[in-house]
């Protein structure tokens, strides 16, 4: 796992900035910090249309700072989603994908017997080569066994947990979730870290806050740059905030989780300011994937104007949030229009880090400084897979769907909706519909929404079909899948015995190892 | 039609502004700036969510301004939604509605025979008590006979229709729409003001924007205070816009219509900076209805997350873009979550300008000087009407439905929908559902959308129903309905021989005059 040989670019980076917007200070490279929220939807903040406006933090970010509106997750789901942020690439080149079924989401929970490949590189790990120090903060995703453990990908330091703090579970069908400072588990969700699912309480977004803010300033003394990755989970399900929070937001619970995201946001900032590196701190702001309207309305987040939500590939599944903050770099009150990717922060960061792209392996991820700093544009597809199905792509304004499905109608019947309150005839479907000969193409400028597909028959959809072709044709041509690393659960490698069990008494007997294929519904 | 006695009250209110937010200049109360957009949806604008984000200047007139995220028209459709306006009263009070059916919309479309009442005083008319000047540019809609002529109900110049720029006609079974100066035609749509259906062309925005700024330039010579009613149309079908805007927009021909409307408001922002008068000038930005979903993607615009538009009681039928601006006056950057109404602006005004509000009569604006200035927020019900049936009321975050209905089947299985992609079971029906007993409740924070009626059993929605019930009874109780005004139509009312047809050589002969009841399908 050692980073690819990596060449200092960042001297010459900051000369070519220094000429091109400010002064610059010591010879260090940015600091980098990524707060990626969990379930957060593209509708969820004020500067997004919520019509409650209660994130005046991060509308002031916005205002500071770069809006994103087409911006995306790589997947409608989150570990996949997580682990292209750290690799840079695609969920099917970096193994976070099933082939149980066609066309399944699937992640990592406490059964998964998969995780992060050792031969992907992840961003932390890269980072090394120009210094920094990193630091998780929450939510991990990417693999809970042993060898998928964070701090042997890279980062320095982590205070979070390797799964959703779904639960309580009684500890002999089901482990809670380990909390893990570093290499050792210091407690479990509901245990030691409490959450109330009847009131909503837990203080779980303020301990991240502080972890956050110790590691920044710790860094800022030892004069090291630092990559904090702050993956925050207040806002999936089960939503929770801290008690001054809880009731004060006009949108309920997941209002109130919400707000005291926001509140930290502005308190990370603040303490940027008051350390005085705001000019040599990167700051990005987005989300895994789109609010899960399946906990909608108490808990589940707003996709604003999108079709559906988590779990699909129309605009509502993947579809982000994004905010770009750098004062006296990226310039204020602006709107980039650039298509960008969640892998994209893989790029960008290296950029900033004056380090080299890994040379031997397909990155997905682009650099955006140039869309950042000098309002740049640059053509590129964003692709929407599920499993290792391509659904659709986009390019430039145009979205084309190879298929459609939200899920089963077995399922659908049963309740679950990952589009309550829309139906698009034809689209939003509850068999997979093929299109891959024809695909229902639509215009997100004036249909953002994909409710009207264009015709067959017309100009525009012959021309962006030749588009979309030749982009799709390229791409297929030479992706080479990853080992999939979710086809496969077993009961025994639960989070029965994380290593520091032992100092804490917490260690728990795992059932018989019983490998079996995992069950991806949809 | 004379004013009733106004006494002048602003001398004091401007001891009080002076002595609350700064200092006072001349001692004349401030000029009124009302930008009302045609169907423009509470989604269009960037500030407001529109993924495009091609409204600067709007974005920059909220950012100096205060928000409503909260603030409704009176009306789904166009001509009640402007008599409430100018009125200060409900279309069931200000007879703005039809007994033809039971809850069915209705407008002022040529045929018509009714219009605005000698008995209803409209803002003008009252604004003449304090010496203002008033000018409508644009779309009257208010009766097209010459008993309903603007200039008989207050205003002291016009420049625009009296119905809606629909055709082009032939001039035989129907005449175009006649645009006029003042008391006389001088054109008509299609003929000497061109609009050019295939390519969207039309030069009207401009025209509307020259009358404006000419206007202000004017009143501020003549250093009267002004009220001007901005009232254009080209985000209605057929939109258009100009030819330097043409093709801009990244949402087709209906963004193109925003960008060159943005442009404008842009301008007469400026212009007021230019004469040094934004302390003085009250501008307040809204539309008339929610977006037109039955044009969209071509010819409609945006309602964000609300549900279904133009036509329907759902919050994306009447809920609109709202912005405050009165630099020195108004705190910069706020956002009010006061329940506003279309009819506030003729109570604000009043207030603006010292003069009571008529006392003989119900007024249902509220004067929101107290939310603007001093942030204050006054408990109020929104009433949702379709022709005289209550289908709805919003009271502090809930909102109950009495009836549910958006159109027929019969009109529905010919490709009319007023919810296109959007179906929430049992809300959005296609017949007309009574709920009178036990209405649907949808807590509007947490659930904005509408698609998920609280259970009835829930102490919520026993809480809830308490308070609308009193309410709605309360307003019941005390109702009279004005006479109906659009009831009756007939051809040979159509604009054949408008004023100043002479001189033109534009009058038509009208047919055979034979009354008949209107017909209202939704």
């Amino acid at each position: 796992m050692a980073p690819v040989a990596a060449v200092t670019r960042w001297r010459l980076l900051l000369v070519l900035s220094a000429a091109g917007f400010g002064a610059v200070g010591a010879p260090k490279p940015p600091n980098i910090l990524l707060l990626l929220m969990d379930d957060m939807g593209w509708g969820d903040l004020g500067v997004y249309g919520e019509p409650s406006r209660e994130t005046p933090n991060l509308d002031r970010m916005a205002a500071e700072g770069m809006l994103f509106p087409n911006f995306y997750s790589a997947n409608p789901l989150c570990s996949p989603s997580r682990a292209a942020l750290l690799t840079g690439r695609l969920p099917i080149r970096n193994g976070f994908y099933t082939t149980n079924g066609h066309a399944r989401n699937a992640y990592t929970p406490q059964e998964i017997v998969g995780g992060i490949p050792d031969g992907e590189h992840l961003l932390p790990e890269l980072l090394k080569g120009a210094g920094y120090a990193s630091k998780i903060v929450g939510k991990w995703h990417l693999g809970h066994r042993p060898q998928f453990h964070p701090l042997k990908h890279g980062f320095d330091e982590w205070f979070g947990s390797p799964n959703c703090h779904f639960g309580p579970y009684d500890n002999r069908a089901r482990p809670n979730i380990p909390v893990y400072r570093d290499w050792e588990m210091v407690g479990r969700y509901y245990e030691e870290f409490p959450i109330n699912l009847r009131t909503g309480e837990a203080n779980l977004t303020q301990v991240y806050l502080q972890e956050a803010l110790d590691f920044m300033k710790r860094q800022q003394v030892a004069q090291r740059p630092f990559f904090l990755y702050w993956a925050i989970d207040a806002t999936h399900a089960p939503v929770y905030a801290s008690r001054p929070f809880l009731g004060t937001s006009r949108r309920g619970r997941y209002g109130d989780a919400v707000r005291e995201i926001d509140d930290s946001v502005g308190k990370i900032l603040s303490l940027l300011r008051d350390l005085r590196i705001t000019e040599n701190t990167f700051v990005f702001f987005t989300s895994d994937n789109g609010a899960a309207l399946i906990s909608a309305p108490k808990q589940g987040g707003s996709n604003g104007p999108f079709l559906c939500g988590k779990q699909t590939t129309f605009e509502g599944g993947m579809r982000e949030p994004a905010i770009a903050w750098w004062p006296g770099r990226i310039p204020a009150g602006q709107v980039s229009h650039q298509l960008g990717s969640i892998m994209d922060l893989f790029t960008t960061s290296l950029a900033l880090a004056g380090l080299a792209l890994p040379s031997d392996r397909v990155i997905d991820g682009l650099d955006l400084l140039p869309a950042m700093l000098r309002g740049q544009l640059t053509d590129r597809p964003i692709f929407y897979y599920r499993g290792n199905t391509l659904m659709a792509v986009t390019l430039g304004q145009y979205k084309a769907h190879f298929w459609t499905w939200t899920n089963s109608w077995e399922e659908y019947r049963q309740g679950i909706d990952f589009c309550p309150g829309q139906n698009v005839s034809g689209v939003t479907t509850h068999t997979q519909e093929e299109h891959t000969k024809l695909p229902l193409i639509f215009h997100l400028g004036r249909d953002p929404g994909e409710r009207y597909p264009l015709s067959f028959a017309s100009t525009e959809y012959l021309d962006a079909l030749r588009g979309v072709t030749l982009v799709v044709q390229q791409h297929q041509k030479t992706l080479v899948p990853g080992q999939p690393q979710l086809n496969v659960c077993n009961q025994a490698v639960m989070n029965w015995a994380p290593p520091g069990c032992e100092k804490l008494g917490k260690c728990l007997t795992p059932p018989e190892s019983i490998p079996e294929k995992c069950s991806w519904p949809h």
